[in-house]
């Protein structure tokens, strides 16, 4: 059976559900691809931590050379977030020849082209379907089931703790300040939450999704990006008046000569399916001009579910490297 | 640029919706795969039909062998409906090394080895995403993106037409025979009902997504299956009072030492995203066990949407010629 050898780069929340997410199914995808895959090298400087899988220390290693040019490995997964080193780690990977995966949208959306145009001259793939609506297999159904469809808007419900917050004011009748301190008690929110609520984690994700499925690239600061910072009671009491719901929405839609696009709080009618997406789940709803309204709904974030995806990505790779 | 032509069996309302699907969105199609898809030829008694498409007439024969045997044929479709001749003519089809792509759920349901087998005999591929849930790309996301999952459940709500008549007794307060009386009028159920109403057309689709996911061969009449004709005003007023809905609901479950699955109307729980699913509109509920919820939603049939699927499945393909 043919051994496929991985290289990752970071092991921590992420890190460990992805190699969790290998552990505990690791006879079915072995079933599913013929393949025998094995994560042999680590980069983490934090070798102590407990973590809920075996990794035996002999696997993890401090120097990035180590795991990026070893002869032996066939994937890169680069989950060390933020735009460097993770950018000059996947970029080398991929002049080694290395297959590269990564859950990382401010990296992909910082550099986008970089990426792919480094993957193509190298040969190899590039894959981050783990890096928009965590869990949810979005990118590979735009990039492969739909493709018969021209795309007339995209709109994503992309932030798990504002879309949490949002939801907690709707239903508990509760201030946005209140609600955000309980998050991040619970842990739902950080500590500094600026990037979930002044909408720039999710002006990273639709940068992705418009260069993907418009062929458009806009880099995440040039999207027109509002937070919920500004989302009062009297928005989300009058949204339930009128029989609908406020939600942070990425927009990306088709105009007549152009794209428009945009982050920001919308109004959502009750009778839209995003209007019933609520807590921490993110759904990304699609028109096609064939396929008409879909909508893709789940975990936007988490160990596992990012880790499903993930693997999801390496799978495919796994495969193709097989024919 | 690579040509890749396509024979199509049976040009109803599928069949020019998929024919139409590929003529609207040529230019992407071909940006996107760098092939040139062409339906060359198409097995049709009813050449005068009005059809919202142009299709010259020495397109069409009456001649199965002319399109299963054409030596310049790469893939076909088989759009006839009912389990014969439609297998057959896809048998035959693979024996001449053509791909095939159908949207059959019938002929898929009853012959499921007999197809993927012969699909592995003579190494062609053989792919069915619109058998199921029509637009909705749920086979590709479940054989592709989510393979590093153990399927825990899959629900679904499978047919357009009893989730309409459910929909609107319980929206309009009007009992069943009413209901489905408006909708043969309106073209929204047909004449004969029975496949719809007694769930036989929801257990097909079933029986597919049992043996892609589960790996295990349940024929549809092995599954116990109970439509909606029993539904009664008192059930839906009670599900409401409960804070939810009754729904025809699919499932197929993991139990401690096998697996657990039927078709019938189940009462689901308002907070439960199946529960916002209304009118003819589809959706696929699963939960994995590292992904964990997830939920596809969108049209389970019409032309446009079932055409999506179809010209999905054909796209895939012509990229693995091309390879």
């Amino acid at each position: 059976m043919k051994k496929i050898n991985i290289g990752l780069l970071g092991m921590g929340n992420i890190g460990t559900g992805t190699y969790k997410t290998l552990e505990m199914n690791r006879k079915q995808i072995t079933e599913n691809t013929g393949l025998e895959l094995a994560i042999t090298k680590i980069l983490e400087k934090d070798v102590a931590r407990k973590r809920d899988v075996t990794v035996s220390p002999e696997q993890f290693t401090q120097e990035p050379d180590a795991v990026l040019r070893d002869p032996g490995i066939d994937i890169i997964i680069e989950l060390l977030g933020g735009i460097e080193p993770a950018t000059s780690f996947m970029l080398t990977a991929m002049e080694n020849g290395k297959h590269v995966v990564t859950a990382n949208k401010a990296a992909v959306a910082a550099n986008y082209e970089k990426l792919t145009d480094a993957a193509k001259a190298n040969h190899v793939l590039f894959r981050f379907e783990a890096s928009v609506g965590g869990g949810i297999p979005i990118l590979n159904a735009l990039t492969t089931a739909l493709l018969a469809n021209e795309y007339e808007e995209i709109l994503g419900i992309l932030n798990g703790t504002t879309n949490y917050i949002l939801t907690k004011m709707a239903e508990d009748g509760r201030p946005y300040e209140d609600v955000l301190r309980e998050a991040q008690e619970k842990g739902f929110a950080e500590a500094d939450p600026t990037a979930d609520v002044e909408g720039h984690d999710v002006a990273n994700k639709l940068s992705i999704l418009i260069s993907l499925v418009f062929g458009k690239r806009v880099p995440p600061q040039e999207i027109p990006t509002e937070g919920i910072t500004g989302v009062t009671m009297r928005d989300i009491e009058k949204a339930a008046a009128d029989g609908g719901k406020i939600k942070l929405i990425a927009t990306a839609r088709r105009t007549g000569d152009g794209l428009e696009y945009h982050v920001k709080p919308v109004f959502v009618r009750g009778d839209h399916p995003l209007a019933g997406v609520n807590n921490e789940f993110n759904a990304i709803f699609v028109k096609g001009n064939a396929v008409d309204q879909l909508m893709f709904y789940g975990k936007g974030a988490g160990a596992l579910p990012t880790g499903s995806a993930v693997m999801g990505d390496v799978i495919e790779i796994a495969r193709a490297i097989a024919k």
